[in-house]
Parts: C-alpha cells; structure tokens; sequence
C-alpha cells in the first residue's frame, strides 16, 4: 500500500534524480516544502521551469550566458590577451572570485575515453580559432587536476605549442589551510616540483 | 560584476532556500540541470508547481492526502483499535515500513517554547476527540526521543491519562546494528531502564 499521496511522490521522486539527493533527502525537501507558503513553491518551480529560457552559449568563450556574447567576452575592462581554459560553467564561478581579470574559454566537459568523450565532443576548436585570430600572449590550462583533467591540459598543450604562444598549467601543491600530514605522496610531490623561491 | 545569467542565479538563490542546500550545492544541482534535457527539467517544475494542487489534511488522523479520510483511515484492514501519536506526516511513512497496522495521528509538529509552538498549535484536541469518540484501546506515543518529544509525549500522557485508556511510549535504547562503545550515556542508561526478559 503506497501511503504517499501521487503529488507528493512525483516530487520525491524528481527530486531523487538530482546528484546527490537521496530518496530520504529528496523525502525531506519535498515534506519541507508541504509547510512552505504557496509562493515560496511557485518561485521555485517557475525557477526551475525558466531556468533554460534565455540562456545561450557564448559564440566566444562557450559559457552559458543570457546575451551573446557574454559579459566577461564583452567587458572593457578585462585583459584580452590571456585565456584561462577551463573544463565546466562553474569553474568560472570559481576563478572569478580570484584577482583573475582575463577571458575564459569553457570546453564543455573533459576528454573521457571511459565517459565516450573525445575532443571533437569539446570547444576546442573554437579555442584555436580564437588563439589564432585575436591577440592571445597566454592560454592558462586550468582542467582539474584529475586524470580526465591532467589529459586535456596534455591534449591541449600539445595542440597550442605550434602556435608559438605562452602556455601554463596551473600549480598543484598543497591546498591553502592544508595539513601536510593528511596530503597523499602526488600531491607533495606536486608541491616540491612547483617550489618557487622567497 | 555578477557573471551568472539571471534565470540561473534565481533558481541557485531559490534551492539556497532548501534546508540543507548551501549556495555551492545549489550552484552544483542548477548547473546539473542546465545540461538536463528540457523534458526532465519540465517534469521537475511541474512537479513542484502541483505539490499542493490535490494535498489536504485527512479530517481524522491530519496527515497529507489527497482523499479524505486518508488511505490509511479508510481502510479496512488495519487495527481501529491502535493510534501510534507522531509528530510529522514522514514519520508516518517511516513506521509504515514496520509491520505496524495501527491507525495514525499527526500532530503536526512537537510543544515546542523556543520555537513559539504550544500544545493550541498541535492537533492535540483532534486526538483526544478520536480517543473519546472512537473504541481505542491503545494510544502509543511515538514522538521523537529528544527534549522536544519527551516533553509533549508527556504532555499527552498526562492528558489523556483520566480517559483510562492504555498509553505506552516507544522503547528508546540502542539503534540496531548500533555500537555500545559510542552510544551516549543517557541512551545507554534508557537501554538499561527497558531491559526485557528473554
């Protein structure tokens, strides 16, 4: 006998899809929500439905944006002459609380043989393109620092050598507010060979 | 400069909302989403845009339905005789895992001073109405073993008490598959209090 009402389990079970909600999570949010007032469940659903509405990718840099193109590609007051390649949207997000004032290319994912994605299913010649018609001094490879990651930056560096510009990888060492003794051997080993002196 | 799309920010500030939902969990499901398909995106608004559509409370045990009396209540095969007192409709569903066959009540919440809840703000008179006017022969209290709980399963004892109707409370001691070296003392000290005879 299923005891939850259809509504209620429609929701619970829309919710379970997303990663990292569970069927008791999903449980819990959509009862918490039951107790919410009607216009707070009306601005949640009209977000989700409208969240795809304006949204385009950037004819530039491949960011998901709501004007084309986007308001990094399109800003003044950003140095033009430096590309930080990034794998996802949010990796944006996150370098843009740093000082970090030049463009972004985004790839859209990273190569993944396990995952079927080869380059062809990336950004990356739109990437080229971009290296060798505007006046790019340095494309900053920024992919995790994970295997998928570690092979982009490969992949890529090799492709953008010819071209004759500066390439860099950003450094891998110990976190900020890191415990060496907690680190695992890759990571210090990363952290001696990126030592730099005072 | 606030790069994120407006129609993404909205549903990243409406899932904030969300308990247990920080801004970067958040920003991760809205981003997830964004590479969803339309079709799973439309179902999940929509899902949450009808939550209510059809939910009341049963008139007799106060739990969500969507027919009144409940599933639960109108049906023919449990015991009329048992009310197991919870505080929230998800208890309900976690009892309902058990072999359980009692009715419900749903007080739709616990006395709670801090939060500003008292026993006018539960369906306690609800309940004592039930125990007077149907045949109970057994009222199980079954509110949640904290401060909260305690206090307004013993609240309800005291109250319905002169009715002269059996009233029990669950059995709190160790959770099964639980470990004695981590349990606090006051579940070790209730886990004494209750011991059976084999």
């Amino acid at each position: 006998m299923n005891i939850i009402p259809k509504s209620i389990q429609d929701l619970v079970d829309e919710l379970s899809k997303l990663p990292g909600v569970g069927s008791k999570t999903a449980q819990r949010l959509t009862f918490y929500l039951l107790r919410s007032s009607d216009n707070d469940i009306n601005e949640l659903g009209n977000s989700v439905l409208n969240l795809k509405k304006d949204i385009k990718i950037c004819s530039t840099c491949c960011n998901f944006t709501d004007n084309d193109p986007c308001i990094i590609c399109s800003s003044q007051n950003r140095d033009k002459g430096i590309i930080c390649v990034v794998g996802e949207p949010l990796d944006v997000v996150a370098f843009e609380k740093t000082d970090f004032t030049g463009l972004y290319h985004v790839l859209g994912g990273v190569i993944s043989p396990v995952e079927g994605v080869g380059p062809d299913d990336l950004y990356i010649k739109k990437l080229i393109d971009r290296i060798k018609k505007d006046k790019i001094s340095e494309v900053i490879l920024a992919t995790n620092p994970n295997l998928e990651g570690e092979t982009t930056a490969l992949y890529l560096q090799k492709l953008i050598q010819p071209l004759g510009i500066k390439i860099t990888r950003i450094a891998r060492g110990l976190p900020v507010g890191g415990d060496l003794e907690y680190a695992d051997e890759v990571t210090l080993t990363r952290s001696l060979e990126g030592r730099r002196e005072y």
